[in-house]
């Protein structure tokens, strides 16, 4: 089997996105010699098991001889739980194919070790969206931040006579809300929780809550009155290096930021923002609240450049997402 | 042969976009009735031939028995050419599928026509995109409109200090020189006119001019330095009304609209815009100059929504087209 299929494994990590954290998101495919799919498992939360012996539980004899596919480089690392790679080995599987390199010293030289125990380890790049929050968070020693904003094709998330929902289309809300459900915790400033009243939840088009709830933080020093923050509880920090700090002290990797406008430019002009999601809708305002609010820079060769890593088409809608760095490949 | 390839008519109408007007930039393509293709034909400057008589002229005696792909439904008027339906019949062509219907009253019928001499005409809805404009002109009575920006993410085409050189990088920039190419005219404000001395041609990305040169327009009232364009030559009217009314009567029927910030908040309110083209640049400003001049309505509702109808990535930009009506299928 040279071409495992890795979609198996993908959707795995995929599907716990928001619930591993401080631990990445990462699924594992057990595969028999002649390409059959055997299990799978994705990374249970922090202090359950990983990915490889969720899978390796459910395949159970059949891992002896099997091919894993693993999204990310299986773990050397005792801590709440034993290594992966240890694991791996332990049930015979015969080859391990992994998609991205463990950049966490503390953690990494699971292929070696596999090698020395006579398994084949395979490195076999490819980009895995579920772990670019992750993988940012180890490379810089702080949590992940996305901006996230809704405006029209001109730069106005309201008109100037405040109105602003819905800016976006249903196909845009609905896939706010699932990113939400993939976070560890939705930011927004005092000024945005004071003016909509939010709920911050991560729902489904008919109104029910999905699985996996973020945290909801508040920053700033404005009051907050009585809503739907206080009815379902949130965080409150006085600025956004505050708030980073207790997040990551607190185990969250992976944080959107939906605004407003002073919030976005603090978290950008901190240099903490690794990804900008634009959600653009077709319609011109000229004039009303902007994205930002105020200017980053005074030149265009100093304004803050990003890469261009996905646009889709969302109903009417086009949502734009730009990372400040490639992360992978 | 019931499965035309309409490929070769839509380019050949493509081929010649702004170079037509008053007239559409048709395409037509003769087939053998095995499917072989004869010959294409594309419209010809205006009192020159319409795209089916050139296809004929190239066929010769091949047209007897032929079928014919034409991008718009074959006319039946007799201008400064003869109708195109009779030099189809006279060829001996023996079915035409046609892609648009001509809303145009004095020249539509040519599928009628055909009809009472005993051919086949066959009308396939497609959109055909080089149509849009002229399309667009019959039905409203006046030029098509597009307006054109190049913006950050977040709305803005300038930095605070000015600089907006470049904010999108080469490939967006080769696809506006190209689309200049196609149009019959871009138009420009006298602030832009002075600001940047702009030369208003549509160039390759050597330098060199493209073969078709649209003719520069500026619209306002203040005084335009000697420059690019005095030395080029150059159009120039008071007001957006008197430039539309100017370019209808002397044969315009596609122009671009390419700023600056208050010139396009003039056309889009007297409501003559047609299609918004956004090239964005992955970079935020948070302020600067905006796309607009001037706020278009007060709030989100009253707002000048589009139908989104197409995305494009550009090398690190992305282009968004939006039209305000859909006027095809």
């Amino acid at each position: 089997m040279r071409q495992p299929d890795v979609g198996p494994a993908l959707r795995a990590g995929e599907s716990v996105r928001g619930t591993t954290s401080p631990n990445p998101p990462v699924g594992c495919a057990l595969y028999r010699p002649d390409g059959a799919l055997i299990a799978t498992g994705a990374t249970s939360p922090a202090g359950g098991p990983h990915a490889e012996v969720n899978a390796l539980r459910r395949a159970g004899s059949a891992a002896r001889g099997a091919i894993a596919v693993v999204t990310l480089e299986p773990c050397n690392h005792t801590g709440r739980t034993g290594p992966c790679a240890e694991a791996l080995a332990e049930a015979g599987v015969v080859e391990v194919i992994y998609l991205t390199e463990d950049p966490n010293p503390l953690a990494a030289g699971g292929a070696d070790y596999l090698r020395s125990r006579g398994i084949e380890a395979t490195f076999a790049p490819r980009r895995v969206k579920a772990l670019d929050p992750w993988l940012s968070s180890v490379r810089h020693g702080r949590v992940s931040v996305t901006v996230k904003f809704a405006a029209s094709i001109d730069g106005f998330t309201a008109a100037p006579d405040g109105t602003s929902q819905w800016i976006t289309g249903p196909a845009a809300r609905e896939h706010v809300h699932a990113d939400r459900a993939a976070r560890d915790a939705i930011v927004i400033g005092t000024g945005t929780a004071i003016a909509d009243n939010p709920s911050l939840t991560a729902r489904l088009p008919d109104g029910t809550l999905r699985r996996h709830q973020p945290r909801r933080v508040v920053v700033g020093t404005r009051d907050v009155p009585a809503g739907n923050l206080s009815r379902l509880g949130y965080e409150r920090y006085g600025t956004p290096e505050e708030a980073l700090e207790a997040l990551w002290d607190t185990g969250a990797r992976d944080v959107l930021v939906e605004g407003g406008a002073s919030l976005a430019a603090s978290f950008i002009e901190l240099g903490v923002v690794d990804r900008v999601q634009a959600y653009l809708a077709p319609l011109l305002l000229g004039g009303g609240t902007g994205v930002l609010a105020r200017a980053l820079a005074p030149s265009l060769s100093a304004a803050p450049r990003y890469q261009l890593v996905d646009t889709a088409t969302l109903g009417e809608d086009v949502l734009i997402e730009m990372e400040k760095e490639c992360l992978q490949g």
